[in-house]
């Protein structure tokens, strides 16, 4: 195991969700909600501090519900009470799921029948970005006799300024991504099947301290790559690709997200010249990252410079996004969003383009912005084209 | 790297694809519906060959129609056209994601709206273990103008039984897994903190050809763990703990789903005798698993064991369910599950029990029902509970 740098302490003390119900308590009386209901593993945990990896089973759902006056109240499988009960919730109720014809929503109805009065809504996330982990059908059946309100924007402004032991982890986590790409000229080479360069990859930043590499996209072309989101092919890496990984890793619940970019042997002009603009894209978007400036700042900031460089065109729709508790959240730095940068967000910034027919070019660093200005969290990329012999 | 054992092509040919939708055409015919829509990767992947870990970004919607005649149209952002293209879709229509006020909603009306006709049906996953992963408000858009019903019986029985192609898959990553698991004396030692337990472990499986370790659980404590969803609490491990871990990897977007249990240094009688009482259960499931039995056999034949056995409860909530595209599918091995097994499909046997107040012992065992009975594909636990020195 390679020495872990000091790794954050694993949850949260009660005092950070105190913090973080007391802003949600404003949010929904200003947005007139009697309650939220939650659906997804971030949310949940956002307000819970239930984690666990039994998310990647689809079979059951797993509810908590957000009263306008005191704590969350868990309405979960009985295979979760344990694991919920380690986190700040007190109040856990259960059912035995799976259930074939009564899957917790009749317990769900009697929790948020509760907390709500006739003309009274119920907060969901249910706008762009968002969907409801729960039967279609289950939902369907709570309409029938409750209010419901779309609650996007109260979560949405609830988690996008992140508190200093949440940027603690999204650092830590950073910083060892930036560890393992700093071993690339170990990992990658001429005549690796690309499928053997994400596994390298893979296992150095769980060696780096990583718990997790939840994503890894990438790819590897001659003098560029033509789309940043497939997984391997299993096509061997040649002399004058430029190769790509893209990877958000996870510690303790909290998301990296960035990409480095390395020629195999050689990197041509074009891909040189590609690599130079969308470094200084990045450069402007760090200029441009202060707090009142919006995301469509950035977006300009960084376009402009994509633009001048010969850019064809980008299929990503945007130029960089939140991050934390999920590996892309709002805002996005994108023309139409005019979200103001307010100390302690976190976001990527992300310029890319098309710079010949099928041959891209995209860098990532991630930031947190402070009171005078941005602080990278990835450790900054190469200037130039790194090449690896 | 260790020697990969002869690892299954990746994908799969056309005729695969071709023969689903048939099957898909046919249940559809059956159901009266004039189109599917699929929101979800595994349902979106089994009709389509699209695979990206793209889908840990929860801010772009993805949709897959499926005409009553004719091939699947994919409905999904930009960013994903060219790795659509390495599929098996043709037709691909793309909208710039994220979009503040249409993100892809007219464009998928315009594409439902041609395959139905006024008091015609469009099919979408609603009852139980499924949910719909596109915004409330962009389904109530569509609701509007168009009628759905719920579809989850026909992806539910499409998916069920595994072709050869999909046997063969779930097969090497559960061999992998399985010879992950026998490296377990050189991974895990007293004194370990369990989060470098799961780190260690998670590298060997990648180290043995798993492409990712999707999800691993598990949990250490004295004689018996207290629940087996959580993540690592980083205590050390300690002489006479069981130590659990329950892992889902993947391999070209198959999992294995098992577990397996360790005493460390010393095992007591009582967690001895709980190994025995669920191997022994294990073998009963084993024995029941053959065509013609339904789900509710193969539970009431584990759970006579596990009874006999002196088993206090079990939250889990069934004893086995089906395995795929994702960790956990239908059937479940529960009471009220009357699934007939045919040949093809994967399930797991997972026999539980708490056997002492907080003390819990479960395994789990992957297997694959063939005419003649069943075909493990895990390989078979330790009959006694193996002790690591």
């Amino acid at each position: 195991m390679a020495a872990m740098e000091n790794p954050p302490p694993r949850g949260f003390p009660d005092a950070e969700y105190e913090a973080r119900l007391d802003r949600a308590h404003r949010a929904m009386s200003e947005a007139g909600l009697d309650a939220l209901l939650l659906t997804t593993e971030a949310d949940i945990a956002y307000l819970s501090g239930f984690r666990t990896q039994f998310w990647q089973s689809p079979t059951r759902p797993w509810y908590l519900v957000v009263p306008k006056a005191g704590k969350p109240v868990a309405v979960i499988p009985e295979i979760g009470a344990a694991c919920m009960a380690r986190g700040w919730v007190e109040d856990i109720r259960t059912w035995p799921s799976p259930h074939p014809t009564d899957d917790g929503v009749s317990l769900l109805y009697a929790t948020l029948e509760k907390c709500t009065v006739p003309g009274g809504k119920i907060g969901v996330p249910m706008a762009r970005e968002t969907h409801l982990r729960m039967p279609v059908n289950a939902f369907d059946a709570l309409r029938h006799a409750l209010t419901f309100a779309d609650a996007s924007a109260v979560m949405r402004d609830l988690r996008m300024v992140k508190s200093p032991l949440e940027i603690a982890k999204i650092a830590y986590v950073c910083g060892r991504v930036s560890d393992s790409f700093d071993r690339a000229p170990d990992l990658f080479a001429a005549g690796q099947p690309d499928t053997e360069s994400f596994r390298a990859f893979k296992i150095e930043c769980l060696r780096q301290g990583v718990d997790d590499v939840s994503y890894l996209v990438g790819g590897a072309g001659p003098g560029g790559y033509g789309d940043i989101i497939s997984p391997p092919s299993g096509r061997p890496l040649q002399r004058g690709d430029v190769l790509i990984l893209d990877t958000g890793c996870v510690y303790d619940g909290y998301f990296s997200d960035f990409d480095r970019n390395f020629a195999i042997g050689h990197a041509d002009d074009a891909a040189k010249r590609a690599y130079d603009t969308v470094y200084r894209a990045t450069e402007a978007g760090l200029a441009a990252a202060r707090p009142g400036a919006t995301c469509a700042d950035l977006f300009h900031a960084m376009q402009s410079v994509l633009e001048a460089g010969g850019a064809r065109g980008n299929a990503v729709g945007r130029l960089g996004h939140g991050l934390g508790g999920e590996l892309t959240e709002p805002p996005s730095h994108a023309p139409f969003d005019e979200t103001v940068l307010t100390a302690g967000m976190v976001v990527t910034l992300e310029p890319g383009m098309e710079f010949a027919p099928g041959r891209n070019m995209v860098h990532e660093e991630n930031i947190v912005i402070r009171d005078d200005g941005p602080e990278l969290l990835s450790r900054r990329a190469a200037p130039e084209l790194p090449v690896l012999d």
